[in-house]
């Protein structure tokens, strides 16, 4: 059970809030690239962390992410015209390029150039800067002189034809995704079709451990032979998650606004192509994409309808949930949480020991942050990582096993 | 006049108000039967006295009313899986009993039989006992040692085939309902059609008598004989209402939230099926009943199209309002007070005394409540009443008369 | 930039707040008379200055607007049956006339007649005097005994063939719309299509000169030969601009609530009918109406969708907004700053000279309406102005000159 305050703490992203300023510490997925495909195209809004922006691609095919409010009379430059270097509001005609600058004023009357430059210089517009990794703009929305360099995800470091990339806003607050992304335990439950085996498949063992990139969740089962099995999986601040599976898999949780995430979901393979077969296989029942209803980020299995819920198929016991897809069920429960779960409510379990670390984890980097110490993932490299599974002798050295295991096959793929 | 602390006072039910507290001590219908209609079937929503909840009927037949949401991680129950014994919550399994028990946690490592039973009995989840009767499914909400007996209400004691019941959600507080049901005065205009002779109809006496089930409300019309006309209606705690026509019919007035209300409305015959001819009849536009959007509880005349007035059919002078049927005439009238009727606005009239007497009378029972005193309809039998008309000699005993009046007939229906 | 306070008080207009008393000081546009066209017909809901009101044209033809709310029991006056000299509520019958005497208490016991007519005399609905000018309904809100005449709008007082008036509602705040009616600087932009050309011929030169009855709003460009262009505006109190165009036209901003306003666009000829060719030109994408979704005050192109912005169109450089019409333009920008602009967030330039006036005079009148000062347009006459264009000498007495010549036409054609 988690303090009211506690919770406000970790779900909060708007400007100003703790949780919000550490995760503006690092990169954010912003709009697809194909959103601003090509120079000069319509601009796109974009609704980040409470705030409210246009994204637009310039003429030299930079991406600019800016305030949707001019600063001179608060039009909206959504309506802008892209055109020569920058977005114009269309009220009075002031230009901003991508990085914010005003570049033109065409409404004074003529003034000199001096004065018109001392002008220009007083009128920026909120600018983010922007780049575009794996198919995806992603913006930094932090302390300029704190800028990480853009972080060694594989899956964005991957030729495009090795990767397939889709999105669709959860309507919940971004920490119930990504709760429900560590929580190993719901797996053979929310996911599965037999109460009687989940039961003989549940782990005993729960290990949490911070890292240079995040952290570590680590379930394990005792073989009864000397051996546990473990199942790795790594969480990259702030919100990644990279998914063990046929091919690759990974999760972005991207705060729309404090009861609205934007979840990124991607296949990747690190050396090949990825067939028309991954793709049939990914994107089916079994996948962790969602079919989107046309032309919008929304699931058409969505709360609205009850996910389409056949409860012939739950009551048949082929289906805990009787809703079609991974993706789904997870959406499903984590929404039915409401906006913002009331953690207060809850009565933990023995088997949720890992979100007990997790949330304890974020507190403390909370903190940290708040101290000024360093956070983790600021360096690049330490995003090269992967989870995976594993056999170890009971006893062995737990941390730093498993902290080499999830370093090794990335590092070579990123090579 | 009312003031708005008396306002707030009488018509807001959410857990820990006064009102709330009162009409908890009473049985209160939650859903149709036929909405869990078999065992095992899927589960419905229920919101009730501003709770969120859910119904399911078990293998054994039982119905339960429970929470939402899963005590273990907030996860709704509505998508819960409905087998062998108790509604099962899909994110970790967990399992519940129509009384509220954890009957199973199978997300937890293998633990010794008497540490799992003392987990499980840390696990309750909200509930609600339940009862079947008249075709639908009542709960008790309050104290499980002051729960009483399920009243003798006449309508539901009666074969299904002497009963029709239908409901329909009304836009506003459970308060204009009831007060609505026992406003005399309206009935010549609100549903006449002629202002002269409606006028020439108006009551000149009004009595309300508190009983030991809610009270009498009396109108009389002094005929200049010697003798009063009285049409008694009777109120029983804490929201139901028995009516004389042609076929008997009631109503009750169940809060779904303060500004929401479902009104069941009823017709039966304490002696004999009803014919076709009969349900042909009260489902006309004279009956109180309305028609609802297939497969909602909402009236397909509504608030959101102004309940099809027809304008021409109101001006032509037979209808007042120009709305076919005398439930939708009641509904708009009183949705359009607003959610919840700011009685601090009205100017009342000689011909709201009985208005004045009720709220006075429910005022009183939240104080006797509040003090611990004995509430009205603890008794089932107290229920055996009938609403009637009669005609009395000019200073006849009321009380007493009307008393054993409303009782004769019920006594006899009910043995 | 404007302080909060400021901007509280320039743009609510609820009953209390200083601007809505300013307001309710002047002859506000209620309905168009067609709506209420023919004696008894039905009433009408109107929602105006934040108030809820009915309404009706009685059987003499006079217009009356009540409170929604039946004094009474709170019911809504908008299903009251108009009848016989007045609206009656259906509830229980009581009946009001259009200056908001109760005429009629049908539900009361029979009472001797003068205790009846003390009776009605208690039982007053809110209702507001009305007249109808130009085809509209006009209603005064504010203290009987200071009333004003109607003023003397040119466009009122034309036969109805040389008037032409549509509206539409605006998703924001009255002072958005007036702002932009008087915002000289965006008309080559957001109206516009090359910005070159809307840079040589921005305005240089801003007066504003309060008047009695409103001010005048000069916007001038030096010519260099020692002349100035004056193009001058008139803003009659509180609401009304009248632009000079090929035929005349009018603007009217009434507010409906503190977020949304109806914008009635007029076109009209002093002496001559509006013939096809007129319309044509006036209802195209040139012309300040908006097509409106048949049988609503809702415009077809919206917020909703975006305006149906045409983005081929805009990056041609053709239009600046790739809206279609000019009405469509000011309106998708003044409600892109949301339902209240956030003034405190602006960044004011030179050529937002006029606009900083304007509050300040609006200011300064509230203030002198405070003090008990005399308000400008309280005489009729003094509306008969008009707006003009003009050349000057450069170091002309500007305010008298321009103070002659918006009056110098329409006191000809008000003869």
């Amino acid at each position: 059970m988690l303090s009211q305050k506690d919770n406000e703490a970790l779900t909060r992203v708007g400007p100003g809030t703790p949780m919000g300023e550490l995760m503006r510490r690092y990169w954010i997925p912003a709009a697809f690239s194909h959103q601003v495909e090509t120079p000069d195209c319509p601009p796109v809004r974009v609704k980040l962390m409470g705030e409210h922006l246009v994204a637009f691609r310039d003429t030299a095919g930079r991406v600019g992410l800016i305030d949707e409010r001019c600063p001179h009379r608060t039009a909206s430059m959504f309506y802008g015209r892209n055109e020569e270097g920058g977005l114009r509001c269309v009220y009075h005609g002031l230009k901003f390029d991508v990085d914010g600058r005003c570049v033109d004023i065409p409404c004074v009357p003529q003034m000199a150039e001096t004065q018109l430059r001392n002008l220009q210089s007083q009128m920026k517009i909120k600018s983010y800067p922007c780049v575009e990794r794996g198919d995806v703009v992603w913006a930094y929305m932090g302390p300029a002189e704190l800028k990480p360099d853009f972080p060694d995800l594989e899956w964005t470091r991957v030729p495009a034809a090795q990767r397939f990339v889709t999105r669709h806003v959860q309507e919940c607050n971004w920490l119930q995704g990504v709760e429900g992304g560590f929580d190993a335990t719901h797996l053979s439950f929310l996911h599965g079709g037999d109460a009687e085996h989940s039961r003989r498949v549940v782990a005993t063992l729960y290990e949490v451990m911070p890292t240079d990139f995040g952290f570590i969740v680590g379930t394990g089962r005792d073989m009864g032979t000397g051996t546990i099995n473990w199942n790795v999986n790594v969480m990259l601040m702030p919100f990644h998650k990279i998914i063990s599976s046929a091919v690759h898999a990974a999760h972005v949780w991207a705060p729309i606004d404090d009861e609205n995430t934007m979840l990124y979901s991607v296949n990747f393979h690190p050396s090949r192509a990825l067939t028309d077969k991954d793709l049939e296989r990914e994107t089916s029942w079994r996948g962790i994409h969602t079919e989107n209803v046309p032309g919008t980020d929304h699931a058409i299995r969505n709360r609205a309808n009850d996910y389409l819920i056949d409860r012939a198929l739950q009551s048949s016991g082929q289906s805990y949930t009787g809703m079609k897809g991974l993706g789904t069920q997870d959406c499903a429960i984590q929404e039915s949480m409401g906006p913002i779960a009331e953690r207060g409510a809850e009565h933990l379990l023995a088997s949720d020991a890992a979100i007990v670390k997790i949330r304890r984890l974020l507190l403390q980097t909370l903190k940290d942050h708040a101290a000024g110490k360093p956070l983790p993932g600021m360096r690049a490299e330490s995003y090269r990582v992967r989870s995976t599974r594993c056999e170890l002798p009971k006893g062995a050295p737990f941390a730093e096993m498993l902290g080499n295991l999830v370093r090794a096959d990335a590092q070579v793929a990123a090579e």
